[in-house]
């Protein structure tokens, strides 16, 4: 059965967005940025511990439990915390919320792809500085009139971190637009840009329980900003889907933050994995970013970086690669443990070392 | 710190809808329609094998083992299944997709609070017709010229049912409308409209793992069309968040319908309650509507809804009333346990029979 014209008229046609390949499959998986390791202990007991009770009930709308373990874990009260169905979820919901203004909103000519599609489904204008020749945004681009201000930090897909005084920079020169600070690496990177909240009315970050948390199967994101704006998320948010939270998401998201010690300890192991995997690869004559992420962006001056994808590919090791001019030559390599790393850096060594 | 007037110029300001009361202390709880069973055995057990490489992986975005288990239970194609966090999310994202139109959509004017919600939030154009003296929504009020049709069936909180013949002469009647079908509760009601998909391509059906399937905490929904429909929905859905469905969801919706056997025993347990209930209320002098759901929704001549709402409220069993003038004389009463509702039945015998 075909559709008939008359019927299509009113639907809504988007390009549709389609998402990095998830194999399923045994390969070497270095290309959504996943943690290599599993998360805390905790998660899998309380996870195990999960009564078929609260399977059959609602979850509770206001995520309680969740909100207050970050709350603690951040220093910030619980009407600061806005939690959502991965960090996507709670950017989408910023985007519609904030960015309402006929003034362009700004975002990196390089960044997390997703921002635009946001932008063109809402219908939100928007204008794309450029980052300098050395992968930099460039802070004085983002102090002229706009709608509003989103980017990574560390920006994706380039892995460069910049200090909390750039941020405080940016937000200094728009003290009437909304910046949204997306700190998704920011555990591997650095100081988070929260420790300015209550200095700036006009900032909101959001974080992750995908990288940092090993949790990205089980969808938690979250917004940090101050009661007023959080409340105004909120408002949006029970407009669309009180209940967007599992009753597996609120409990493992809380039990994630228990265990502090093994969560450094995960940190620290993946940054020195990258700190290493950097080295050999510049020996190797790649070109490396000084990345702060769980993930290596890197270009090499005699190897296709399209062809290299694709034998990397054949091999079964994934990494990621986008076909967008200003970035072709370029692969990103997430961190994967000391053995996945090893097995990509041999086929490198075999292909390059040669 | 107080957001200053010039942050809060560009921002989206919207009525906050606030979500039921979901009271987590030990309550007669018969205020939000949950099933008073566990879901069927099989997905604990699923939920109890999920591997911590599920937690650290990102969850198949197509939720592919989802969609394949409710295409074979379902006897249509993979293609003609879109699944969402609840069927909250399916219909908001519907709303979105689907009513586009310049003429205003119709749905009656006592039903799910939600339709009402999203209306206003995606500026979609509405008109209520009035349901009849005995809350029968009135066909010949779609047959108008309108930019799309939705209601529930049963309807909520009438919790009366039509057949299929209806559903037909509507679709009929709109050739070149979307029709959505909230067939939340079809389940303990009679057959569904998902019979009709081949033969009309304006029909869209959505149901929920919420209620028959005991997994309002899991957060399942799903819409069942034509297969260039569900393309559409997947187009606008990828544009906002590729990873809605965590790897709990997936796993665990597609164990729930394993088990054919279990769920029509629950399925008939509920509806065995609700009759022996219905019968009971009538004979205490209430007026209850012919439910095909798994909800009451009653009247009493001579009580005042309100303030036998709050009186049981205080002995701890909690229903639902709504101050909206048109239904505040009426009580909507989730159909718990044979246990459950003979305490909520003691409290009013008490109260009315003597």
């Amino acid at each position: 059965m075909t559709v008939r014209k008359e019927l299509l008229n009113n639907i809504r046609i988007v390009d549709p967005y389609v998402p990095g390949e998830q194999p399923r499959q045994k390969v070497v998986k270095l290309n959504t940025n996943e943690n290599p390791y599993p998360p805390a202990p905790e998660v899998k007991a309380v996870f195990d511990e999960l009564k078929e009770d609260e399977f059959r009930l609602y979850p509770d709308p206001t995520s309680g439990k969740l909100i207050k373990a970050l709350a603690d874990q951040l220093k910030v009260g619980e009407d600061q915390i806005f939690v959502g169905v991965g960090s996507d979820d709670v950017l989408s919901l910023c985007f519609l919320t904030f960015f309402n203004s006929e003034k362009p909103i700004l975002f990196p000519d390089i960044t997390y792809s997703f921002y635009q599609v946001w932008a063109n489904l809402y219908r939100i204008p928007y204008v794309c500085p450029k980052l300098d020749g050395k992968f930099r945004i460039v802070k004085e681009d983002y102090y002229k009139v706009n709608g509003g201000i989103i980017f990574p930090n560390p920006n994706a897909p380039t892995a460069i971190y910049e200090e909390v005084d750039f941020i405080e920079d940016i937000l200094r020169h728009n003290r009437d637009n909304i910046v949204i600070i997306d700190e998704a690496y920011v555990d591997f990177a650095g100081k988070s840009a929260i420790s300015l909240i209550d200095r700036y009315d006009n900032l909101i970050v959001t974080q992750t329980f995908s990288k940092s948390r090993s949790m990205a199967g089980m969808r938690i994101g979250y917004a940090v900003s101050n009661p007023e704006l959080i409340r105004c998320l909120n408002d949006v948010k029970y407009s669309f889907n009180s209940y967007t939270m599992s009753c597996a998401a609120i409990s493992c998201g809380a039990a994630a933050l228990e265990n502090t010690e093994y969560f450094k300890t995960n940190i620290s192991k993946i940054v020195q994995t990258r700190e290493n995997v950097k080295e050999q690869l510049r020996d190797l004559g790649f070109e490396c970013t000084d990345s702060k992420a769980n993930f290596l962006f890197v270009t090499h001056p005699r190897y296709d970086a399209l062809k290299l994808f694709e034998e990397l590919k054949e091999a079964g090791i994934y990494v990621r690669h986008w076909n967008d001019p200003k970035i072709k030559d370029y692969l990103r390599i997430t961190i994967g443990t000391d053995e996945e790393m090893k097995i990509f850096l041999d086929f490198l060594k075999k292909k390059i070392g040669a």
